[in-house]
């Protein structure tokens, strides 16, 4: 590469090096908590681990529909000699009885074990078991689901329906959650107008910082949106100081490629320590990516192109606003299918490469996207999902199984 | 299976039978729409197909940064044999000149190629070309991403960041989305209590509704709180009518197994036509689940074991309100993956298998959740998917490959 091509960064810095650096720079810490019912708490993040505070269920009860029973009154029974068991409808099952008892129902007290309806029959003195149980039997055991001290759900997960049943079922109503990470967007170009104007020739409606602000709400934090910045050093830094004077995060698009309005960097240098850590990646899209810390929060710095943006975003941001979320590890659902067509890698790079991946019975193909650059929204749109192309690969082949990264549904049958 | 196992239900209907006549019965519609800003639309579902309204881009631009020139320029131009270029600043690049232009910039008037700032070099003069240019070279022209009338969204399409920044570019700020479903949901059972409130013992807290309103807010629809029902049909049968009379669909839990409360299908029948249409499905679990229709609007009959009724919702309702949401198809994220352990099917059943799925480098396995009944709770925040385990399947073996569906983070490395 020309040395003229190089003149915004020294070099391209490895993905796996640059976001490493960029977390030493950063040391991200999980952010506060807040307290929340838990009809609230659906896809928020648990911030304390919670321990069972009693037994779930907290008494014995039937797993089946039949008869609670003394597991030794049928210790004979057979299909071929049943022993007949009087009905009782009091709350203890004595010697030689058997009382109703629908899944679900408390065990009365006396019994031990539970007969299936289909092993019985109903006769006048009450009832014919054809069928030896042992202790037990067909019980669902006080503490079965959870024991009283037992883990239910531990700090930095995301809680989902059945998390949210649980803690009903243990009788707790509120739990505290990670706070909302709040996150400032900026989109910077003197070429950008807001969506609602009327764009002059050679001008274009911002719509990063709407794929911004729906990635960001994707993952469960709170987009702040600064507006646009025109290219000056001075816009752009009064911008970014409002960011992270009310937000946790800034993530701005636009002005870090190596061409003439190369200023989000530089602003940025200026606005504090250790500002840009990063400033160039081996990635693509997404190449012009720089990294910065200011009073110790997040800046990413964009490229202005969306799908680059978006990769970037992926990439750097993700990561980062789960940790600061308390997570260590969410990864988009993935799967393996098989490549449709040969497709270029650039050695030395990591490409992020869409594609749509289709269901044929049982298998899954993963069908490149065709497209011309790191502009087109609708590379994005016609795909749901990507697929890694690592630095050491020139290409990936044909017929090549591949992890798919998925952010929309799988069609096909 | 002996006759008195079934008084509740005459026979076990097939599932993809019971989805058909509820359909039949139900002949769902899309809900109305509304129209919103598109900052509110992320997660709506699209309802009207969008056509561009404009070319994207709207200009042609440069697609690398360098030097924008007429292609036929450059034409003799090679590493050995450079031509020179006078550079201009001016809105129109005639013959011999260049001017630069970072990707992105709208083309200059006259010119009709951009070669790239690697095989130019400064000089005194200008600039020294070292490559020829084909016309169109390294141009985004006008309309490359979408032309004027092409599909930007398709109806029924629920909308990511990246269609709303579509949207966004093309200056469309406000669209019609379908309007979310109304879903109450009534918790039945004597047994059953309000969280908030101490159980006494044999008591137990209500969760399911908890569960369900999870699912439902998930899938983009609304729950609606009808409470608790005492295991009496005025109760079950006035919470059902003010259901109805306020949402688009109703779901209950409890009372609906062949045990001594099987209330919420006869009060149904009660309330009107065509009421219960399927009771009985041949599914594990969620046996006992009931479909029913009344004032042409679906109502969902679940059973009262937590696991049951989510297996129940996931196979009738999910795609019930996916229909009224206008989404024809929306399976959960999917993929293959190698069983760890053989496992138990049930011939003439469809079994819903909660397993938890993990990657080892690239390769997906499935580890089947150990499990007593549809009563554990922990056996869903346990798992992260479900495998379907077919009628005429006996079981699955271990190492066979199966197709996992997610509803939570793949774990592993």
């Amino acid at each position: 590469m020309a040395l003229a091509r190089l003149k915004g960064f020294e070099k391209l810095t490895n993905v796996d090096e640059a976001l490493s650096i960029f977390l030493k720079a950063l040391k991200p810490k999980r952010l506060g908590s807040v307290n929340v019912h838990i009809e609230e708490a659906l896809g928020r993040v648990n911030a304390k681990t919670i321990n069972s505070p009693i037994d779930l269920p907290s008494f014995d009860r039937s797993a089946v529909d039949g008869y609670a029973v003394r597991a030794k009154d049928t210790f004979e029974a057979s299909q071929f000699k049943p022993k007949t068991l009087q009905l009782t409808n009091t709350d203890r099952v004595g010697e030689g009885k058997a009382k109703q008892a629908w899944t679900g129902n408390p065990m009365p007290k006396g019994a031990d074990a539970v007969i299936m309806l289909e092993h019985t029959k109903a006769v006048k003195a009450g009832i014919e078991v054809f069928a030896a149980l042992t202790l037990g039997e067909n019980v669902s055991q006080r503490g079965e689901d959870l024991h009283k001290g037992d883990v239910v759900v531990e700090s930095g997960t995301r809680l989902q329906a059945h998390h949210i049943g649980l803690l009903a079922a243990l009788g707790i109503s509120h739990i505290t959650v990670v706070e909302k990470p709040k996150i400032a967007i900026l989109s910077t170009g003197n070429e950008l107008v807001e969506l609602g104007k009327e764009p002059q020739p050679n001008q274009i409606i911002d719509s990063n910082r709407y794929i911004i602000a729906g990635l960001i709400a994707e993952l469960g934090a709170q987009p702040l949106n600064l507006g646009l910045a025109r290219d000056n050093q001075p816009e752009i830094g009064a911008k970014i100081s409002k960011g992270l004077a009310k937000a946790d995060v800034v993530v701005t698009t636009g002005g870090t490629s190596v061409g003439a309005a190369d200023l989000v960097p530089i602003v940025i240098n200026k606005l504090g320590k250790p500002g840009v850590v990063v400033h160039g990646v081996a990635l693509r899209p997404g190449m012009p990516t720089a990294l910065a810390v200011l009073r110790g929060k997040p800046v990413f710095v964009l490229s202005g192109y969306p799908v680059a943006a978006t990769v970037g975003f992926e990439v750097f941001a993700r990561p980062v606003i789960l940790k600061l979320l308390g997570i260590e590890h969410e990864p988009r659902p993935m799967l393996n299918a098989k490549l449709t067509r040969r497709v270029s890698g650039v050695l030395g790079r990591r490409v992020y490469l869409r594609v749509n991946v289709l269901r044929r019975e049982n298998d899954f193909f993963a069908e490149p996207v065709r497209t011309k650059g790191s502009g087109l929204l609708t590379t994005m749109t016609r795909a749901n999902g990507y697929v890694i192309i690592p630095e050491d690969r020139e290409g990936l082949e044909q017929g090549e199984t591949v992890v798919v990264h998925l952010f929309a549904p799988i069609g096909g049958t």
